[in-house]
């Protein structure tokens, strides 16, 4: 098969990491005898340096025309301490969000055996951790009417959810815990604010189409808590923006492998896939970041983006030997063995596929 | 000195906890020479079965009347899977913030060296940690315009804030930072939220005004992550009502101790205390639950409402004791030892202050 993918490197490391995706990838497309044309484009602070917007029309285009997009890192000091500057790289995040329409971000949270001492939890509680937040993308205070009153004095944000917005995502939800173990948790806050009681209703009246999922209704506090005592007693969750945004990157520091997460951006017009770590600038350049991440989003995309679960599972398959044989970046190494740089990573991933 | 205190117990096992603080305060009082009035008002699932609303007037009154607020626990399960139920014990709790003006929720979260082991985290990760939260608590998106529109096919919660709320609670935060280690964490998602940038402009503008103090600004998903990581990092935080809600009750649950927690709730007219647990009915009547965190909470009025130090030392004094010597309730009970009931550990208290 025939496939266009949009290559978007981003900053800092991003360009470095998304190399080796693009280099285990390619090796993937021979081996299975599949063809890939990436269409790079800019987007993040790179973008607003070079065409002065995060995400410039033209990188729109490339990634409508493209059958998916693989997306590295964006973010720059520079942008950093002000949030208030009339042009940010995550302005670029947020419109290419909206304007793809990639209204679920599917985040996995799973352990790996030989990094698992790794996490800041005890091992007892870890241990088979495997869950997934969808989280909505595209909707919620993030992109309400917001702004201020009262010559400023005043700020306000408004949060607003649809039913067909709730059912959409809710339907990926249920969905995905018919293909795991049928377990859905709605996270919420539905004793305080309208739009989880929104989502709420919505999510109950669709329980009957989905009769062999259990679906439990948690307050988003509660989940805030049971994340860091029981992380493996959830399986798929599903939540609004803004409850997703803290919650998943809550979720991402409990199995010990932050660095080795991949996540989707799914939506109407194409799906995306990136690492869920940041641009790291300082590492820029120095050919150390970590690329499994990126690697894992690859996997991701093969299998589902296109379908193919087999490459899917090569791919996964030689990033639990490089792990398992010590093949690691700087961040992973073992006490007293010789790190491994970025491209002698991708390298023998490629080799050893 | 004389101190009349609203006493409030609600719902579940709220009255048992609250008697065991009613009589180590008394004990206390007496023994320094102070004289209580207690006077007892019905809140939450109770006051709904007593008089149809959780929060009635004369409970109000009753408040405002008084030097301070002792308070045990709300709700009820025949409440608890109808987010949408007319009326609710939570709404009471809400009415009550705002009707007393408690407008910063002050929630500690520190480890006791016995206790530290059931913490959910690795030792290394959590011994030291002593950090406070300040969450503000009756503004944001809780109080905001919100309802439905389009026949209840989209819901909305409005979130605002104005600069004199932000500023009143950051001062509360700058203070405190003052009588502690000076670092003060501000709180918010201003690459996103409106309200998240004036509060970030209102605490950057104040910051003239406390040399001393060191501020950093940082991301709500950010902090939900490293408070996992590494909780001893952070000492005083800021922050809204939505975030604090969901950080304080995720940082309750690193340090093990989360059954001792206390937490006080200061505003304009009065103050509040009460133990961050909930109403536990599974065990309303049994006389099995801890009522340390009651106690503690007890002593945080003492030394924050009456400005007693030497009050409040002696009470956490005996309850490190009770701890060390192992007179606890089964929650807390080594393998093998004996449980005490809710009111033994209270007679133990009085009996060794
Ligand atoms: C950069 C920021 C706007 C973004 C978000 O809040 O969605 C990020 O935190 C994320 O989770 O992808
Ligand atoms: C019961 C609920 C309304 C309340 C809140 O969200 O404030 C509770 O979670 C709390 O933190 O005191």
């Amino acid at each position: 098969m025939k496939y266009t993918i949009a290559l978007l490197a981003g900053d800092g490391i991003g360009p470095e990491v998304i190399n080796e995706a693009v280099k285990v990838s390619d090796a993937i497309a021979k081996k299975f005898n599949h063809e890939i044309t990436w269409t790079p484009a800019l987007t993040g602070a790179c973008a607003i340096d070079a065409v002065g917007v995060p995400y410039p029309d033209e990188t729109h285009e490339i990634c409508m025309a493209a059958d998916a997009v693989l997306f590295g890192a964006i973010g720059h000091p520079k942008y950093d301490n002000d949030p208030t500057a009339p042009v940010r790289p995550e302005q670029g995040l947020l419109l290419m969000r909206k304007k793809l329409g990639l209204f679920a971000n599917v985040r996995p949270t799973f352990t790996f055996p030989s990094l698992i001492d790794n996490s800041p939890l005890k091992r007892e509680r870890i241990e088979g951790t495997d869950l997934v937040f969808l989280r909505e993308l595209t909707g919620g205070i993030y992109f309400g009417e917001k702004g201020r009153r009262d010559g400023g004095e005043t700020a306000f944000d408004n949060c607003v959810y649809t039913r067909a917005e709730v059912q959409r995502l809710a339907k990926k939800g249920f969905e995905l815990a018919m293909t795991r173990s049928k377990k859905l948790c709605c996270v919420d806050k539905a004793n305080v604010l309208e739009t989880s009681r929104l989502w709420r209703e919505t999510v109950q009246a669709m329980e009957k189409d989905y009769p062999e999922v259990t679906v439990s209704y948690e307050f988003v506090d509660a989940v805030a808590m049971r994340l860091v005592q029981w992380p493996n007693s959830y399986d798929v969750l599903i939540t609004e923006n803004l409850f997703g945004d803290i919650l998943t990157d809550e979720a991402s520091v409990i199995s010990g492998s932050m660095g080795l997460m991949p996540s989707a951006s799914v939506g109407e017009h194409t799906s995306l896939y990136e690492p869920i770590h940041g641009s790291y600038p300082q590492a820029t350049g120095l050919n150390i970041a970590n690329p499994l991440a990126t690697v894992l989003s690859a996997a991701m995309m093969f299998e589902d983006a296109f379908g193919l679960t087999e490459e899917a599972a090569a791919i996964r398959a030689v990033v639990n030997k490089s792990l398992e044989q010590g093949i690691v970046t700087e961040d992973l190494v073992a006490k007293g063995a010789t790190a491994y740089k970025t491209s002698d990573v991708g390298d023998w991933l490629v080799a050893n596929l």
